[in-house]
């Protein structure tokens, strides 16, 4: 065949995380790449019995096309969850979507054309990259310290750049980093977004996966004019393989939302909604959490003593308070994507930390999941990434 | 929230689709307007049995994230069904996605850049307008008569418009008029699309659901040089609330297909292609399809009865051979979208032919459902309908 591709296809990743996700296919491999979560705590039982109650009681409406703005029900329960942690919201705020990755596309869809600035936290989420890119939009990396994005940076950048039109943002456990922005930051980037008049779109998947301190409220839960666009996912408090994910946004904002939905896939599956609607009835996902909580947080702990046993001395991370990940600075010089593959020779993967810039490369970090393995795989894999670096290294 | 949205926001269309399904949520009203399955004949029973399987036996795997490509067996049946069919198909050549909406939309990712031309027939369904045109793309309607799009007319708009960048057909059962292409004009389209060295994109959702006549070759199964894009789906022979459809494409086709749909929304889920995989591997969806086509040709029997017994003299419709619908011509200068409100007042409800043009608009055709409706709501809703008309034309 010899057709003519789009221009966006050029600009089009290729597939970073599908390839890390086939590297974890291999079972002598263990892997610290993807953001998988622990399969073995899944709550397989619950899900079944709520499926097969849908099944018997409503299978006729699981199974027939329904409304694409999702499930009255379950976008109730949502909202009310909001609520009861200080998020105004209405079930009709609530878009249900396939999973937040969707939320990216759609939120790109409404407010970004070809040759638009994102402003985000550099780094930032891979594939959140990937998707503004594939609108032909360029990243502006916002400078990030431990409180957050760094305000005088932002606000500089928006002063001179006058093609923003989106700013992105993790604030909760951020991705790839770990970190947690301070109210301070949440309400100076919220007022910058005003006076720039510019829509904040919020990633929130890990925001309940806090193994110590206290919850700090959302962007959304403090947006007193609309301009925040929050997205939610089941895929880290319940299961991935579902693709359930949700967003609250403004009612003009929603009801665009809510064509693009339908126009990009009619709706999220009737039954999976259901499904999930009926799990939250019978069941307490305040429980199910509270589980992965004290798991994700043991299993970050140990992988932290581990690494404190093997990694080169000169390895940095900070102690992330939540989340998925484990964000290692090395010494300048190393080269993290050069090393993969001899870490790979050793069976241990993580993702280099260069796929998550917007701007310069950086070629000294790396990312590591410690949600997904097993106590025991933590300490072999961990062993075997430091023996890799640490020759390197010496 | 005073903040600006993208160019192509102006271009999405207000949704037809969605207030139609909304308008059929009544429960008083007799509803020829969606293209909804009959729901008492899903396989609701076979489908709860196979998601407990899936859930009891491979819970964790089917509520991970998987590939996103999609499950591997379930890809092998599909094509494994294409290649008894004549198609030439291996599991590496489908890609599952949610419905083939989501094809539409992937596909207008992959070849259309803002400004360029999708030729259609006319009238075509109205929702892949909506994603052309979300898209910025204009549409490039070519005449059609009972044999497919008129080549002589395709031919003369390919060679005066070289902005044209995808052709879109849905040469079986076509929606909304029921029409199918002859395997003459099928090799000329592809002659065509050859020369003139333009993809085309093949909808095929309706093409199981044949009631009389011989089955015709997909395109997809008469391209020799990887030209067309195949969408099949699972929405009209099992159920469309489990959102699930696929694509077949040539391999450098499809391999960027997969970069989209995982930039899009990650993959489809594993869970529900999990339970298709299980429901194929343990049922007969011949059977299944065999029972609908039997339900479905008494119905459009039924309808065509009901027609000819209330439906003012002048009326013309054409009985289509398979799918969902019926396509009604009344005369002209009567105005169906002008209508509905007076049908709704009699508790009935169709789709003016309005929605389903690319180009000029026409007044007096109307699209109805016969797979939904019950056999005493086509006869009552057919006669409600009837009075309308006949009312409006006395």
């Amino acid at each position: 065949m010899d057709v003519q591709f789009a221009k966006r296809v050029a600009m089009m990743d290729s597939s970073v995380v599908r390839e890390t996700l086939k590297l974890t296919a291999r079972p002598d491999i263990i892997s610290f790449a993807g953001g998988m979560p622990a399969p073995e705590v899944f709550p397989v039982e619950p899900l079944r019995a709520a499926a097969d109650k849908v099944l018997r009681t409503a299978g006729r409406t699981a199974l027939q096309y329904g409304l694409s703005d999702g499930v009255a029900s379950l976008r109730e329960k949502i909202a009310a969850r909001h609520r009861a942690a200080g998020m105004p919201c209405q079930a009709e705020d609530v878009l249900m979507i396939n999973g937040s990755q969707q939320g990216l596309d759609l939120a790109s869809r409404l407010f970004l054309n070809p040759g638009d600035l994102v402003a985000c936290e550099n780094p930032t989420y891979m594939a959140a990259l990937s998707v503004f890119r594939g609108y032909e939009c360029d990243l502006l990396p916002i400078d990030t310290d431990e409180e957050g994005m760094v305000l005088e940076d932002l606000e500089r950048k928006l002063a001179a750049n006058p093609r923003v039109r989106l700013i992105y943002v993790i604030p909760t456990f951020q991705n790839p980093t770990g970190k947690t922005w301070s109210a301070a930051r949440r309400k100076g980037l919220l007022a910058l977004a005003e006076r720039y008049r510019l829509p904040v779109l919020e990633d929130n998947p890990y925001g309940d996966l806090r193994y110590e301190g206290e919850d700090v409220a959302p962007l959304r839960a403090l947006d007193t004019s609309g301009i925040v666009t929050y997205m939610g996912s089941f895929s880290k408090i319940l299961s991935p393989g579902i693709r359930l994910g949700w967003m609250v946004a403004a009612p003009e904002v929603l009801e665009k939302l809510i064509t693009a939905k339908q126009s990009t896939d009619v709706q999220a599956s009737t039954f999976i909604q259901m499904m999930v609607d009926t799990y939250l009835a019978d069941n307490d996902l305040e429980e199910n959490i509270r589980s992965l909580r004290a798991l994700y947080g043991k299993r970050r702990d140990l992988m932290i003593s581990a690494m404190k046993e093997s990694f080169p001395k000169a390895a940095r991370w900070v102690r992330p308070r939540g989340g998925l990940f484990l964000w290692v600075s090395l010494p300048d010089g190393m080269d993290t994507t050069a090393l993969l593959p001899r870490a790979v020779e050793e069976k241990v993967a993580y993702i280099p930390g260069r796929s998550f810039y917007a701007g310069e490369d950086v070629d000294n970090t790396l990312r590591l999941n410690y949600s997904n393995a097993t106590e025991e795989q933590i300490v072999t894999g961990i062993r075997r990434l430091g023996r890799v670096l640490c020759s390197h290294l010496g």
